[in-house]
């Protein structure tokens, strides 16, 4: 109860090593094991600092139900195994995504560093927050990092009837020469499904052409999007493709469950999707030539020059800078439900 | 002229091979050597038979056109270098991409067999064809195979005011259990650069939203999309992240020209972007579980029952067959053009 106490004596301020502190309370408290639960904290802790509210605090009730009802294992013990010199693969067992890949790091950066690449396929996980957390910290090392990782089925493919594919992001970091790194993280449905269960809390409706109803119909009704219908993928074709290619990549091709495959059903309070996340990492320094972080300085430059005044990260940094100085922001209804997670 | 003779004498239809050899002919005509005017020649029969036409014997005019006036080296000889044990780049000298990736095609297929991983950063090179025919005969092989191409100053980044990135296109091809690959080959623009071409040449107008005139107002005509134009991205923000992606991996990592860096003003005539290409191989050998492909087999067969009724691929290979049952149908005006390449 000490961070709850303190939370409450801050006002609607928090700051990032005290949420963590709760969060990880809160985990602890719902089954996970203090490892587990303080990646898990942190991440989720990160999101909520950089404004990506849709996978901060409001997700810790997901990852409580999921905890409580025993379908995702808050203790496991993620394998890794060195399948080959620039491949190796993570048994999550039924566990988190982030603690698996957490495992895979030293080794998949060393595999990196020595052959020029680096996969890390993850299978038998539960992923439920963003994806830039996961590749930012790579490019913050110097690498190349991209990643996929499917979800629940909850989007039709182009030219389908009904649903089948995840939200399915693509998650893109690259380093620069003296500055944060260029992340795009980017669900290849029209919006992430955490956007429409906070516009079905708040009561907004969804813009245009992202999501139908149970018969099929378009619809900006986020309730009827998560009751029965579902979310379209974006860009028409192109975006189905790249959703597929997810599945593909983070499932397929890792061992993992593609989204339409895991049965939740019998588990109330099931909240975590059971799929699997692939991860490529590329070492710039075995490209030659101009080095890789100042062409991607002369690139923004350019992008700059062409008027483009946000590149894809500068919020989540902005909001991070802010939170730095002021402390993260967690209003009363948010803390009254942090605080229930607490008690049980 | 044998060719051109076969061309006339079976009427508009010609066979696959044939076609070859009278492509063939018109770029050693035009100062490429017999390998690199084989295998162009050969990718660009390929792009017409599979009724990418806008990639197909359209393209000849620019290719001989930029040999004409030494824009492109149709003699270069690739260099490969070893960079790491899963990294290769290659120097395409100023020639084309597609014997520069031929060049690497067996080193890196061991690569991703040895190591799980391939990559082939190939520099100082022009393309100007569709990515597809690049990543299936990987694919072919049982690899998975991801490319990407930047191309020339044609497409407006997100939130810009004027044109910065190419088109850009990501190609992604994965084998299947007993049946031909799972391909696409998408632009990052709204639509491909040459769709714009053909409908300037035919007087079609494009759809709403692909493109914008000199002013940066929209507009659907093509000429005026030419003509100080550009083009959009596809989905808004997120085409351009991708478009942005392609611009990193294939010139800022392997060492190429970004789209808006090359200069082609001197050159009247040149038409092939002088850029980069990235090819990324994967080994699903390495992956362990249920085979790859009968993953791949498992989702189609759900996206079918989702209501899915086209795969990306599937006008390609209906046409192929189509070709090699009828041969491959040159039109009158096409035929004529043909044949004033052959002329000089």
């Amino acid at each position: 109860m000490q961070q709850a106490d303190t939370l409450a004596r801050t006002g609607d301020r928090i700051a990032f090593g005290q949420l963590v502190e709760l969060l990880t309370t809160i985990l602890v408290r719902h089954g996970a094991n203090d490892h587990v639960a303080e990646i898990i904290a942190r991440n989720c802790a990160m999101c909520e600092r950089d404004g990506c509210t849709s996978h901060g605090v409001f997700r810790m009730a997901g990852y409580a139900s999921s905890l409580d009802c025993g379908w995702v294992d808050g203790t496991a013990v993620p394998t890794v195994e060195d399948a080959a010199p620039a491949y190796c693969r993570v048994d999550a067992r039924n566990g988190f995504a982030q603690p698996a890949l957490e495992s895979a790091r030293e080794i998949s950066v060393d595999k990196a560093r020595r052959t020029g690449l680096a996969a890390i396929a993850i299978r038998g996980s539960h992923h439920l927050s963003a994806l830039w957390p996961d590749v930012e910290p790579f490019a913050r090392g110097g690498l190349i990092a991209f990643s996929v990782v499917n979800s629940f089925r909850c989007t039709v493919p182009h030219g389908g009837d009904r649903p089948l594919f995840g939200t399915n992001p693509i998650a893109f970091a690259a380093p620069r020469a003296g500055d944060d790194p260029l992340v795009f993280d980017m669900a290849t449905s029209a919006i992430p499904n955490g956007d429409v269960q906070i516009a079905a809390r708040t009561g907004q409706p969804l813009p245009q052409g992202v999501g139908v109803d149970a018969n099929g119909a378009p619809t900006t009704n986020p309730g009827a999007v998560l009751n029965g219908g579902a979310l379209l993928t974006f860009g028409g074709h192109k975006g189905s493709a790249l959703s597929m290619m997810v599945e593909l990549l983070a499932a397929g091709l890792t061992g993992g469950h593609f989204s339409h495959e895991f049965d939740w059903s019998g588990h109330d309070g099931a909240q975590t999707p059971h799929t699997g996340q692939f991860v490529l990492l590329i070492d710039p320094q075995h490209a030659g030539g101009r080095p890789f972080g100042e062409r991607v300085e002369t690139l923004i430059k350019d992008m700059r020059s062409a008027g483009v005044q946000r590149l894809p990260a500068d919020r989540r940094y902005r909001n991070r800078k802010r939170a730095e100085r002021e402390g993260i922001r967690i209003g009363a209804e948010e803390r009254a439900r942090l605080d229930a997670l607490l008690e049980g």
